[in-house]
């Protein structure tokens, strides 16, 4: 078993609130983060899949697969948009890096299969000063 | 002379077009960065002053009262905001970059002055790929 | 189960050595981190802890509380500060990175739990060539 | 038990191909990496041990005698050279970052065991959008 | 004046050699760089160029412009490739950074005239310890 | 003309005080930075010199001899050491990165002049928010 990573980035806005709380209890729970008008952030996305050696070609899985995997389900439909209001798999869901990880989870576990490997882990990072780590639901 | 640079960090959400421009046009000039739901990005801003050492104290000018500035000039008033719409000092420019240390430069060339140093350069970095320097208009 | 890691930053002096040592024995064993006359560091500390997302905040943890309890419990009393000389936790160990990370673990573990979230791994970097994690007594 | 990371750096030439394959095969499988003139990067190399805390130095291990280790093993062997033709360790394997990673293992296993520690992971990073993780053959 | 600057990577193998040295004297001269085999690699290349601001755009030079010159006359002749044997700029020149430096600011310097812009600096990082500027030939 | 900077490290401990000031008066001026049982820092050092390139070696200085120049009068004289009392170039001054540099550049122009460069910056960077650049007296 080795692990493979491919670091991929988008910029997107996103705002963190609740429809169902006012603006100060928003304020309260999510701080500036909630800022009505948006903010945004330059993401990082670190994605580790895990497997066996092919002996013919000594790749896990071919690079370039993998990253056309993740642009094709998160990237494109991220890379510079509104995360709460444009981004499906985000739309049902309040915009917290750990959501956001746990989404992107969903996005790739299949596709990542299909390309002979298994998805191991979804590393979020949103500023220098923090990062998520989703390892699937177990 | 001697130069002394402070990095200080900021996300803001931001759209590039113009109001006078079809979507279409904007997309055309603008890019991804024209889409009309905003996105964002985490800046660094590098303020660079410039002056001689002050032979009691060692010091060009006191990080400390460097920072207070550019808090209270630019941090404060465009962290965790759209700049389009919410920062003072941008609402009347496109929000490119370059306008972006120029207007910065504006709002920190009179207080820096006041602490007893002398503005060199704004630097402002959007995305690891690339960052504008402006050093005033000369 | 989800994990999330805030990152803090501290400045602080440091000399590893016995007491029981000679200079000769303690510059044998641990070089030139024995200087009798203090070094120091720029160190990075990662805190990852673990959980799972309340559906009501999409937070595991709100990292504002996570960052508070970091900077009561460890950062305000060691940055700036001699770590062999003035900092309670450190005072009766040996300044080694190893020792750093566990005395940091012991500050931490508890007051992570009262925040809802359980503390899974503490990781300082002393140097851009070494770092330790600690991820508990098992 | 506690964990302590070295990190090393080498620069290396290789190629990515397969001798009883076209150029073109080559390509197909192996893209750019497959130029016969080679091309090549700045490794980084990050080596984790984990083990006990010595109470009387206060380390895992020191990590000078680590870094002798990966120095006398891996670095003087590989640094500024051609993996595919001159690297005694690389010499009958295809020179993905998957296979190196492997291979030092191998070369790291035992003399890290003789300097009192344990090897936990091999970590190669190859360019800033990839890096591999090798925990041995479990 | 304003000044903006574009980051572009590539990755190559060199040798620093000269045909009319013994291999023993290109060995004094150059060191590990002279070896016969290759080595290679991460190369980061900023492009800083200068100019007014557009008032109807807000750009002084479009980046999507700037990074598809980089990538015509620099990036896709060299990324992947041997700089000595493939690399047209640099086939009479002595494959050193300095050198590298100045053959790129010969390949951009009228290409960025024709997008408006003024070609200021080519800076080469071809380790993290080091790196070239060159502001041309003044 | 053509430039080549050199990165190098360091780690010290130092103390921003005067000695005819109270410790109240210093913790006005010099903040945390004054305090009595020292702080410290990993220093990163960027030497920037200028000159022709060598047509004969590709060089505008061999980075070998350049690095050598540098730890001898710098690097080995500060690294693991007490600034304040214990390396010579600081032993009058008081310990601010502004002084630091200007030391620096004194202990390097005539130097790297006998390897026939010209000193042309020298950088000091304390923490990741912070540096000063000192281009000589001029």
């Amino acid at each position: 078993m080795i692990y493979i990573t491919r670091k991929e980035r988008f910029n997107a806005a996103h705002r963190l609130y609740r429809a169902d709380y006012s603006d100060e209890k928003n304020y309260e729970v999510f701080g500036k983060c909630s800022n009505p008008n948006w903010h945004g952030h330059n993401y990082y996305l670190h994605v580790t899949v895990k497997g066996n050696v092919n002996p013919e070609t000594g790749f896990l899985v071919n690079l370039t697969s993998l990253s056309k995997v993740i642009n094709e389900r998160v990237i494109n439909k991220i890379d510079h948009k509104n995360m709460n209001i444009e981004v499906d798999f985000m739309l049902e869901r309040l915009a917290s890096t750990e959501n956001l990880a746990i989404a992107i989870w969903e996005q790739l576990e299949e596709p990542i299969k299909e390309i002979g490997a298994q998805l191991h882990c979804v590393k979020i990072t949103e500023t220098e000063n923090n990062f998520v780590e989703y390892y699937g639901n177990k």
